[in-house]
Parts: C-alpha cells; structure tokens; sequence
C-alpha cells in the first residue's frame, strides 16, 4: 500500500494510474475505521481499479465545544486494516498544508444541509463541503464512496457535485450495525458500559416509526411520539437533539407520509452524539 | 473553430487534447469582446497548445437593479473575432444548463472579495467564484487568464484556486486602454458622447495619485484628495462609489505607503459603472 502525506504526490499517482485507463475511488474518513468504513472500502474495492483512502480529522466540521481534541486516533490499526482490505494507497494530509494561514475560501451548501444537523451543528457542513471538495480537486477520483449513515452529508455532497459540476460520482452505501442494531460510528467508543446497553434502542426506536406508520396512519407528529415514548422508556440516558421524518432528497420535513419518508435522529448519549436514520417509505 | 453549448462535449474535446499532451488555457469572458480579451487570448495562444474561450452572461454576479438585462451581446461579432485569433474552442453554455432548478452551492471567499467592488456589489464574488469553479470543472484546463482591470476578481480567483486545491493557474494580464488612458470595458459602450469625453480623466486621476507620492509623501489621505480634486474638476459629470490605496496581495486598505500599494476606484458615470487600478509602488 502507498502511503502519501503530500498531495502532489497522491494526484500525481492518480493521474497515472487513470492515464492507463484504470478507474479510481476514493473513501474518505476521519480515521478510526470500523466495519462501516470497511464496507465502503469493499464496494470501491470491487468497482474501481484502484482504492484511495484517506484519513484527516478536519478541524473545520467540528464546532467549538465539540469532540475535535478527543476525536479518537489510532493510525497503526487503521493501516493495517486498510493493507487487509487490499487497499492501493492511503492519503494522510496535514492539517497544516490542508488549512493554509488565511484560508478564506468555503463552499456553502445553502438548502438540504441547513435543517437537522446542519441546525444542530453551524458550519459542520460547510467544513465537510470544504474538505470534500479540497480531496476531489488533490485526489481526482472518479467516484467517490461515502455511507448512508450520515445521510444529510451525503445529500450536501450530491448536491454540491450536481451544482458544481465535479466530474466525480457520488455513491452512497448501507449503514452497517452491530448485530442489537446500533450503526457503527468511531464516536461509540465514547460510550459507557450503561450507556452503550441502551444504545440498540436508537434505531429500534425508529423501527417502531415503521410500524406506526403501517398501524396508525399518516401523520407524522403521531409517529415521531411513538419513538420519543419508547426511547423515555429504553433509552432514558440519552437526550433527542432532533427527530424529523423528512423528504429523502430535498430534506425538508414531511407532516403526513403519502410518499417516499425517512426518519432521521441525533441523539446526544452521555459524551457521544450518535445520529441514526430509517427509510419509513420507499 | 469548434463551437459548444453543452458541457460534456467540452470536456471531452479537453480531454482528449490533455491525453496527447497538450496544454490547454481557457480564457472565460462575458462576451462583446474588445481588445483586452484579446489580448488575453493572444497570451493564451501563446503558451498554451489549445485555447478555450467562454462566453457567458453570469447572472449570479449581478445584483438587483444592475445592467444584467441590458448587458450588451454581440455573439456573431465575438464569432468572427474569436475566429481571427485563432481559439480552438467557443463554449457557449446555456443558463438553465448553468442553474438548474434548486441551484444551492456557492464558492463564498471571505476575506479578499469583501472591501472595494464586493462592498458594493454584495454577492458579486460569491458569483464570480461560483461561475468560474464550474467553468473549471466543465473545461478542465491547464490555466486561465484573466485581466488586471478586475484586480479584485483575479485575488479572489487566486485565492480560491489556493484554497480548495484547484489544479489549475490563474495568469493576470495588464490593462489594455484606448489611446486617450481609458480602460477597456465592454461597459464603456453605455457612456454617451459627453461622459466618453471624460471617462480618460479616470486613470489620469490614478496617475495624479502617483505624482503626489512621489512629490507628497505616503499618507494614503492626502494622496486620495489630489485624486478627488482631480476628477471634481475634470471629470464633474462622475461620481466615486469608492476609491482606495490597498495592499495589491490581501486588498487591506494601507493608511500609509511603504511598499507595494495599488490604488483602485469605482466611478458611477451615466449608465456605467466604471472601474480602474494603478499600482502606486512596487
């Protein structure tokens, strides 16, 4: 596996590679890889020639008072798991040559990424726009591979390559779960013993908005009450910082369910905030 | 000389001539060509293999109650000139191929395009950056040349191709004038007979500047009076939207001169906005 800090270095090995007509992916992360990232890795590794992967923690998508400073790291496991997923090269850019002293230049995403987490979080997704866009223009992939989990990031990016005219596709993945059903995050290692008994019933809670839906009708509001009564019931460490049934494209809140829905939670759980999400409605 | 409106055959076209090793420059403008964009063009067909000329009104840099609707269009004269100067390739891409319904993405840079032009012009740079990042991702050049009589535009497109990691260059190249000093711009065709008879007296008051520096001293104050006075007098029909003595990197406004300075006005004359630079000391 290459492993590159410098970016010249990783566009120009691309540009190589492409130039022989081999296709390219790249899995962006912040590190800390899980099944989850692995599973985006696996997809890339069977649809691309060659798998870029890189790891930076970027300072810009954290606000101040978040987990930035204790954003877990562990490199040397990283890379090993990414030589067992056979992946081609790893880019590990410095926060230093990433952010420049007077960097003053930001993509801004102004419709699907300002409810939700955008909300929660000012300028998360501006920082995420910046880096990804920064990462197209180093790395030059021809697609680039990101999960479903965070499924608002995955709608600003589209929008982003669709309104910026990159010449890169996005691909979206499946969240994966442990087997009680919670999504893998890096952030669920900040759970305690306690807290991660009750973490299952995150998404449990929005399955009971599936069957809601399908016993009690079409209103949301009544839907979103089931859930936040049975996570008071199961979940009573954790705090709702949002729950919305939302159009799955455009993001905006949905007050009856007549077409395609999708329920998405961030939950604040002792020092993590885990968010989650649930197609209610094809 | 290739003609294109829609996107994907440019970059195709671009491709190609990239894989066999050509270098290629795009020289993007909005039309009614004069004699500055050719002489961007000659610099391109210079140095480059290939020579990419783009033709678009950008409406997202104009602002309420500006010329947008009025901006002159002369597209088979620009035809014939463009065929005269040899360019390989018009592109010609069409607004609503631009702005698709629910356009939400812009290129905001915060901190060079905010004085000056972008205090009057609020979301002028923000279209600007937008428009010309989409320019790049559909052309893919090698580099593209831009006139100095937009010296803010030309920092703000420097400082965005720094900041989000554009593989491309950004060449500046001097102010063409009319005999009489008068900066070309595709504007000047709104001046009537009697403000065209003054519109010179703006860059000789830019020159009035220089001398008094040289005679005066460096108190950036008393410099911008001598320039002031000048234009009361000759040209009284003109009114200043701002004039400045900046630093000609970060555009910060020099209260004293000790090293590089730029001095830059705006001047309302009739229907024109007109605008103007010197460098003052290199």
């Amino acid at each position: 596996m290459l492993r590159f800090e410098e970016h010249h270095a990783v566009r120009q090995t691309v540009r190589q590679w492409r130039s022989e007509g081999q296709t390219v992916g790249l899995v962006p992360t912040m590190g800390f890889l899980h099944q989850g990232h692995l599973s985006l890795i696996d997809w890339a590794r069977a649809h691309c020639d060659r798998v870029v992967v890189s790891i930076f923690v970027n300072p810009t998508q954290f606000s101040p008072g978040e987990d930035l400073a204790t954003y877990p790291v562990d490199i040397e496991r990283d890379v090993s798991l990414l030589v067992q997923a056979n992946v081609d090269l790893l880019y590990i850019p410095d926060t230093q040559e990433m952010y420049r002293p007077g960097h003053s230049t930001w993509v801004v995403e102004e419709n699907v990424g300002t409810g939700l987490c955008g909300a929660d979080r000012p300028g998360h997704f501006r920082g995420v726009a910046t880096v990804v866009c920064k990462l197209f223009h180093r790395v030059e992939p021809d697609l680039a591979v990101f999960g479903e989990k965070d499924w608002q990031q995955l709608a600003v990016l589209r929008r982003m390559v669709r309104d910026l005219d990159f010449a890169i596709q996005i691909v979206g993945r499946p969240i994966v779960r442990e087997e009680d059903g919670l999504a893998l995050s890096s952030r669920n290692a900040y759970l305690t013993p306690e807290q991660r008994d009750q973490a299952p019933a995150l998404f449990a809670g929005l399955q009971v908005m599936r069957q809601a839906l399908q016993m009690e009708g079409s209103e949301s509001a009544g839907i979103k009450q089931e859930a936040l009564r049975f996570w008071k019931r199961h979940l009573p460490l954790g705090q709702v910082e949002y729950l919305e049934i939302v159009d799955p494209e455009s993001l905006q809140p949905l007050k009856t369910i007549h077409g395609p829905a999708l329920a998405a939670v961030a939950m604040r759980l002792g020092r993590a905030r885990l968010i989650d999400n649930l197609r209610l409605m094809e």
